[in-house]
């Protein structure tokens, strides 16, 4: 531990998502799913109070609560809530797994919450208990990855702290713990090894300067953002001794689509012969998708790129390509952290022997 | 010629830089060099009045008129606006060198202006012709690049229209003429060999966004926008047959310095075996710096990434890493096209012959 006085950042968190049992809503007294609106971050702290299913898929469409660990208890908390509100229960899985087409988590959470209530009879409470089982797992789940991921990144660079590139957000804010990706940085912070966090801005939506920068600043971690152009020169200076990011979907053969912008940095590390570690739950694994031809990328507005806050970026009617995701081979990937280990090198074969319940290959 | 209707497109030009006589200043009526403001560009079509050298030195920090070859002709114009106002025209060459560090060409017009002064005796008219011709020299210089480069890239693919990847602006605003890297494209246009520009945004300061799409929608050219970290997305896609880039200084190695993004496009290129070339005027080529390890990158103010015209994009105070410029090694550059000819394979020994005006070891 280093010896910082930073015992109120280490316990920060934002609490992203939670159940309310009984809140003033449109329709009265109700439940709720309250949602912390990270497009107003870091400039506000405003809390979105969700009361019914198409008010949360709105939300999760917008881009309200994102990232894939968080998504899953969002979607699970969303079907309790069709449930509670004696809503259409199997519409509402349906409609909340296809939000958004990338992140399989959303499907996940929502589908693990119907079985339970399927197999409860119909009881609303069985869906609710089981997505908070969803939320407490998400935690262990988080703190076991930061734990692996720290360990395996610890191992890497033994003589001195490390230098980290991260991507996009991948801390407390998508997670019903610590995160992912950040979350193995927090824990390097917590042990007194972690020497810089860069953050790359993540264009279009920011989510690094907006959203890692405060999760950064909230924790104490010595940090700067930079434009995504700026990895590179980092890269060339030998700046970087580590790029850990989340993942939104990992194929069965380790492909990860992550936020756009991953794969470019995967390109980078592999050029400068720099680790390049994924850090997502085993629930981010998706063994009906073979390889990454098979990921379907979510193509989000033009408009993302050609305005910002609604300030004109570009000429009026500029056309723009913005895709939401990128695909990293499994070639360039150093590591799969999970709650369950470390995979490296990632493989078909090792990521089906972990998704069975199997040692992974290699357990740090 | 492609049958469009683009003649008004064809011909246009935005002037970026002019001297103009006998204009209202601040001190009376006197000469001035005018400049497009592309700070406020696509916006708004705004033009600065520089009556004195420390105007115009302001003007070329803030990035009011920016890009090597048009900074040549502005640095000459400058020294004969302080020639022409009985100024110390020696401190004058001093201040706008200075301006910005890594920019070569700023210093290389105000010299030349310079030496024609003190040789015609301190008569500011010799300074005046003397920026007048490097203004004419830079639009010959920029056709000529326009036809080697077409030339060269029409013959990389030679079967179908051309997608043509470019970052930061390199077109007319920044030339006597029509450009560097974006007057290839262009002249691609003109003869129906371009498929598609995508055009990199270029964070932090939305060069390709603001100034290269406001390019392409004045000439007509079929374009999109995208955040840089998109761009990784075109190369797996197999969306991307060349990219083109300018430089603000090449070193006598063929090492480039352009701005920040050209590298990791640079690696990305080499990654997908797609041509990455390197499109400038021999005024560019720096033989006094010997490779890419010689050139200063000007680290500029980190307020670029963390705010947005005034808005903040991070949590107050965050710290910001903005190099303007990054180095692409020789190795990974494809080729070097200049109003002399095409470069390629780049070495030492071929950019010392181009150089010293022998033909270029490939002429197209």
């Amino acid at each position: 531990m280093d010896n910082a006085p930073a015992h109120a950042a280490d316990e920060w968190s934002p609490r992203p998502a939670y159940w309310l049992d009984d809140v003033p809503t449109a329709y009265g007294h109700g439940p709720a799913v309250v949602l912390l609106d990270q497009t107003r971050l870091p400039q506000e702290e405003v809390r979105l109070v969700c009361s019914d299913v198409p008010t949360l898929v709105d939300a999760v469409r917008r881009l309200v609560v994102r990232g894939a660990p968080v998504l899953g208890i969002v979607g699970a908390y969303g079907v309790a809530l069709a449930a509670a509100r004696g809503d259409d229960v199997k519409a509402a899985v349906q409609d909340i797994a296809q939000a958004r087409p990338t992140a399989v988590n959303l499907g996940w959470g929502a589908r693990r919450a119907f079985a339970a209530w399927e197999a409860s009879g119909g009881d609303a409470l069985a869906a609710l208990r089981e997505a908070r089982v969803i939320h407490t797992e998400d935690a262990q789940a988080s703190a076991a990855m930061a734990a692996n991921g720290a360990e395996y990144a610890g191992a890497l660079v033994a003589d001195r702290p490390l230098r980290v590139l991260t991507h996009c957000n991948t801390g407390a804010l998508v997670s019903g713990g610590e995160g992912t990706a950040l979350a193995v940085v927090r824990e390097l912070h917590r042990a007194g090894r972690l020497g810089q966090l860069w953050v790359d801005e993540t264009r279009p939506l920011l989510q690094g300067a907006r959203l890692t920068a405060y999760e950064a600043a909230q924790t104490g971690m010595p940090y700067a953002v930079l434009s995504d152009n700026a990895a590179g020169s980092l890269f060339a200076a030998g700046e970087v001794d580590l790029v850990v990011v989340g993942a939104d979907r990992i194929a069965a053969d380790g492909a990860t689509a992550n936020k756009v912008g991953t794969y470019p940095l995967a390109v980078l590390a592999r050029h400068h012969g720099v680790p390049f570690v994924v850090v997502a739950p085993m629930s981010t694994v998706d063994l009906d998708t073979p390889d990454g031809d098979g990921i379907v990328v979510e193509q989000r507005d033009g408009g993302e790129v050609t305005e910002l806050s609604g300030m004109p970026l570009t000429p009026p009617g500029s056309p723009a390509y913005n895709p939401a995701f990128d695909v990293t081979p499994p070639a360039l990937i150093t590591a799969i952290v999970t709650e369950s280990g470390v995979l490296s090198p990632v493989s078909t074969i090792a990521i089906a022997r972990m998704s069975a319940g199997h040692d992974p290959v290699m357990r740090r």
